[in-house]
């Protein structure tokens, strides 16, 4: 997939393309046919894994098939069955059965989800270690410390990049407390398993159904949680968590990359950056588009809640059906800017010439406070406090595995 | 196109589509080629209208390139120039030539963003004729008046629809208004058309340039305006009006569509509204997916403002880049519900067995206005104020060319 | 009125504080009256102009009532019909009558917004004053201009002020189109007139009802619209588009003002801008507030469109209710930025030197499109293109009264 | 405090207003300067406890000033320092030292937001506990189960209290974690601790005094986190979490309150819900009022957001600013809300015959997947599902900690 309004979609890849939503929602279908032949709600006969029946190239008439029900689970199904009748009508007749459609899309969306917090969670890795590093290696390099645009106290550039990485790590947090929340949903019509429960013959039998099911897709069960959407906000939260931390990196890399100030500028690429008309520019390409992903996200988060809020019935009347795409949306918003941000950290030019003469420039007003409050100091004395510290607390909470995923969700 | 999760979004066709944004760049480029052949600038050899050589194929090349430069127009042109100078390299050696690719994109956006203000306002009509129509003819067909979901008094459904149709009547007034106001861009590098006046010699011939190029693509001239984005914000604000019309009106359809009130309902249509495994239901599909866009629209619209608001020097640094997409996301929800709000009024069922069955349930609490201030009417007799004023107000107004679009943008 | 966390908001004076809703809803109610005693409806004895009945001292005690009915003007009626009745038993009697709570409301909020519109009208003029005379002043500053943060071509600060003028110029018309929009509602319980029409005898007596208190009010008459919301929507959005062109105003001004780079500055004015701790610091301190206001507008004005899209019934169940002080938050922040943003370019300081050596250290690289379009052009030539042209587009337009103003609304 | 046009807002009594955030500021200066004397960086004599300097009457004056520097901890100080002069000099010429405005004012915020999650965590609690008996009470009160606004099959009351609980359950667990992650702020100027140290001496000795001052507020300590705002954004995220929840308990009330449903009601309430006109009505005046503040909180998070997102250097120029009165009205719509959907659940009427009669009109159709899926079961046998054990699972997540508050954060 590939968006030309934009620029650096395809770094998403496949992650929530129609064609990997449809894929997902198969692999949906799947899991529950197995646990109901594994547990004998349907006969060995019925055992099938839907490989192969459902491509890419079915996405647009499934698509298009959507709106006479209101979303792509009936179309999807229809085929599905129609296709899985010819190589095997037992599985093709138990196929879905005790489902609702709002279990199958809203499990495809969490598997969704699931990749798209994935790959922002490699990317926030690779952030992290790089702004570890960054941060250690200018420990002690000089520059200016600047508040509401103006020159303040003298800092160095491995306290500003602790400072990201503080930024960095409390997205990773919420990242993790998001994908451990990212449950199975299965309810049936109205989320109270009834139609399962009719299949199984029991509450408990259903309880294992779901079990099976959710190992096999590797998420967490829970009780339907189709009008009660926090785990689909909460994701939604934490991928704008992480577009805040990455705009302010943006930020600080768009102001300093000005030429008068030059302290900061992206690593050159072949191809990236460069303006036709004007040779002499490097323009700091991948801040803008990251600042342009932090301006974007949050108000789909907002459409998120919006939807979760306008939740009524046993399934809502459009307050569901704002999620999906807003949802696919940000995810690959948020995946393209994670991908661009660790690119941008990698390949970070630190011009540590412009920040010592941007400093001295600075001087001696910049040097106010300091003889305010430590007079005795020598003129060209560090004036750094706790830097050290800082950077070295940052460094440390980089090598703990967010504390928050460590609080495992107790089964409920 | 089509969009798995977002059902009907298929009715907005090829509407600002990747291929179709593109083919809305190379018209301005042709447009701007054409203008300095036509005025001598370029030599009658560099006649080209740039058509076929570049095809929908080529969309996803140029979407992926277009991360280099942060924008699509430098690897469009890129292409474009390479295949325009096999068959005319006199063309290709003037192509673009004065232009910044911040004229090509705007522009673009432009004519994608009025063909979607043009589509929006047939459906504005069609939904107009038909509301007048209901409004006429139900004049006198008694309901109760809600407020605050609570019985009130009696009204009429003509009434209602009156009311309906003064939403749309502002929306479409907003849609023309807009719509008058989307511009030509053309500013060069900076927005002081330094290249085009450097081009063809005078501010004087730039001026004709201008024209001539706005004539060619039915665009109204204006100073540059690169980072003075009213015109995209106000066209987002004017679809906005339109699907917090069309949401109002699916509110009601969803109110009166619940099986206890049965006031509304959506026309039958083979294959829409169905669920297979409940077969009694009927859903209310259209309703439940305008709704849908009225929820995601108003926070689209925020993030076109967020991206005029950050607009910064002579070109912004992400607040541009974040409207294309945006600006695409908005255009397409607003056409689909038009078209699906169209459709739904269209075959809106009245039930108007149900609506004096509630009426007359709803009494006489609802009547208790009406024996407070007229107590001297006859228990039965009507009592509908001005309704009839009301209607006609309405239905006359749906025959006014919107006032708005009457008064012409003075150039400038 | 103040607010500590929004420093500046005294700015904003009584602009629809408590009080002034109050007395803006008790102009509603005597302007009504007056039409019904001036028409006959009442008797010359219930003529009384409600003065002196209500002050601010009562809105914490009505506010604390209105929960009750959801709303403020039940308890504020009946305090009012409770004092009234003391001095004036008969238009005691009569008030309120034929009115609904929400034709109060709603006049009431129109008023205030009103209010709004031209304060925030005026200091438009002002900026357009000054951003006229900067145009013009500095048409031949020459300076660096910048995309994406990086040098472009040169430009002059007259051209930049023209551009911000045409955003400024922009916002004036969409308020100007905003306030003549905002009209008068009078709808009784469901918006069909019917206990008005009771009262006075016939619809045509209401029409003229309607006129005598718009008249008053000078306001203009329109069919009910208490579920057809864009005349709300529209004022939002217009003072959205205010912030908009401040916002980007601000940007540039932040970004001027950066020591390396102090091209722009903030006047200096007692009190302002300084820090304790560090009294090198001249903070930007109009600046930063503006652009907040910028990041706070859009989502205040999506939330007046979510109420609106919300309508239902013939009184919405909470999207009416989440309109009031939402308007008032968005009213009150633009009308003090806009006074901030006339006050910040009345006194803002244009560094012409700093302007030139920016420039001279941009060389040679900005002035590569000259030399690549314009080769023969002197090293040192100025390469402004249509800068004057511009800007005297830009200052020919201040000079019109917007044209969208001179449209009449047609009455309807 | 009340707000005439946020009926309700009194509820939240001076949480959050500006004499309580005043007292806040206060109350951070006054743990430092504890610090600073306890730890002997101040003499004995400096001891102070600042109590009965500021009153709530100095607030506006404070406000006023703020705009000078940007904020109100300038004027603040400067108030507070003059009086305590009179009183102790010794500790007037101590007081802030070592801090920056931010530090009092993020920490001002931070104790405001914490008295805020604490009042909706009591509300919510109340909440589950009302839900969880409903639940349980109402496990075998059969009602119409509905999907996309139409029948679907059978359920309980007790089922849909227990998906109420659900939402409810994830609320209580997002405000626990988002309460947990609510830090002390101490940076000094540019977030090095610089100031501090030069006073203290040593990086350790300033981490005393951090400690120190945290444990008077009660805060846990955390590195300078300025423009690292996910401890704010995520305590507006948890807010929203809350108002979702609530908004979608108030949709369900709404429709169900419709006269024609009737299945459920408000509490009767003196003064509450009438209309002075229609004495027949009953509005559901709770619910409305809940639902307001879900449309209205999803757009100040995301403005949060956007204010985090944009922040720059080591002080943000707007970014800060906008968070504080948004921060502001989201809490107080948020305590508003919860306290009103505590007492809407407590009164909350649940007609049970005409469950049984809207059910009884719904078959057979309703009965119609029970009849497919389970052809054997008697017509009139119920079609419950998992109900019980749905019900249980939420009752039993009642009685829990939320898991995600015994997560410690680790101190960083």
């Amino acid at each position: 997939m590939s968006d030309l309004l934009w620029p650096g979609d395809d770094r998403a890849g496949d992650l929530f393309t129609d064609a990997s939503v449809l894929a997902a929602m198969v692999r949906v279908e799947a899991a529950w046919l197995d646990a109901l032949v594994l547990h004998g709600v349907a006969g060995p006969d019925a055992r099938d894994d839907l490989s192969g029946l459902i491509g890419s190239g079915d996405a647009p008439d499934v698509a298009r098939a959507a709106e006479g029900g209101g979303n792509p689970v009936i179309p999807l199904l229809k085929l599905l069955r129609s296709r899985l009748h010819e190589r095997n009508p037992a599985a093709a007749s138990i196929l879905h059965k005790g489902l609702t459609s709002q279990d199958v899309l809203d499990t495809g969306l969490v598997l969704s989800l699931r990749d798209a917090l994935r790959r922002v969670g490699e990317d926030l890795g690779a952030q992290i270690g790089t702004l570890a590093r960054l941060a250690d290696e200018h420990r002690a390099t000089a520059m200016a410390g600047r508040t509401l645009t103006q020159h303040a106290v003298p800092i160095t550039f491995g306290l500003k990049a602790a400072t990201w990485l503080t930024g960095v790590l409390d997205a990773r947090d919420a990242i993790a407390a998001a994908a451990a929340r990212l449950p199975l949903q299965i309810g049936g019509a109205a989320g109270s398993l009834a139609a399962p429960v009719a299949l199984a013959g029991s509450p408990e039998a259903v309880r294992d159904l779901v079990d099976i099911t959710a190992a096999a897709l590797d998420l967490p069960a829970r009780p339907p949680w189709h009008t009660a959407r926090a785990p689909l906000t909460g994701a939604a939260d934490a991928l704008v968590t992480c577009t805040d931390a990455w705009g302010r990196i943006a930020n600080d890399v768009l102001a300093a990359a000005r030429p008068e100030i030059h302290e900061l500028g992206e690593g050159a690429v072949d191809g990236r950056g460069g303006s036709s008309a004007m040779p002499n520019k490097q323009n700091p390409v991948l801040s803008i588009l990251i600042r342009r992903a932090a301006l974007a996200a949050p108000p789909l988060a907002a459409t998120v809640h919006a939807g979760a809020a306008a939740a009524v019935d046993e399934r809502p009347d459009g307050g569901w059906h704002v999620e999906w795409a807003t949802l696919r949306t940000l995810a690959r918003r948020a995946v393209v800017a994670g991908s661009q941000t660790a690119e941008l950290l990698a390949g970070l030019r630190v011009e540590t010439a412009w920040m010592t003469a941007n400093l001295a420039s600075a001087r001696p007003g910049i040097n106010a406070e300091q003889r305010s409050v430590a007079p005795q100091s020598a003129p060209g004395e560090p004036y750094l406090g706790a830097t050290d510290q800082i950077i070295d607390a940052a460094i440390a909470r980089t090598k703990e595995t967010a504390a928050i995923a460590r609080a495992k969700e107790t089964p409920s």
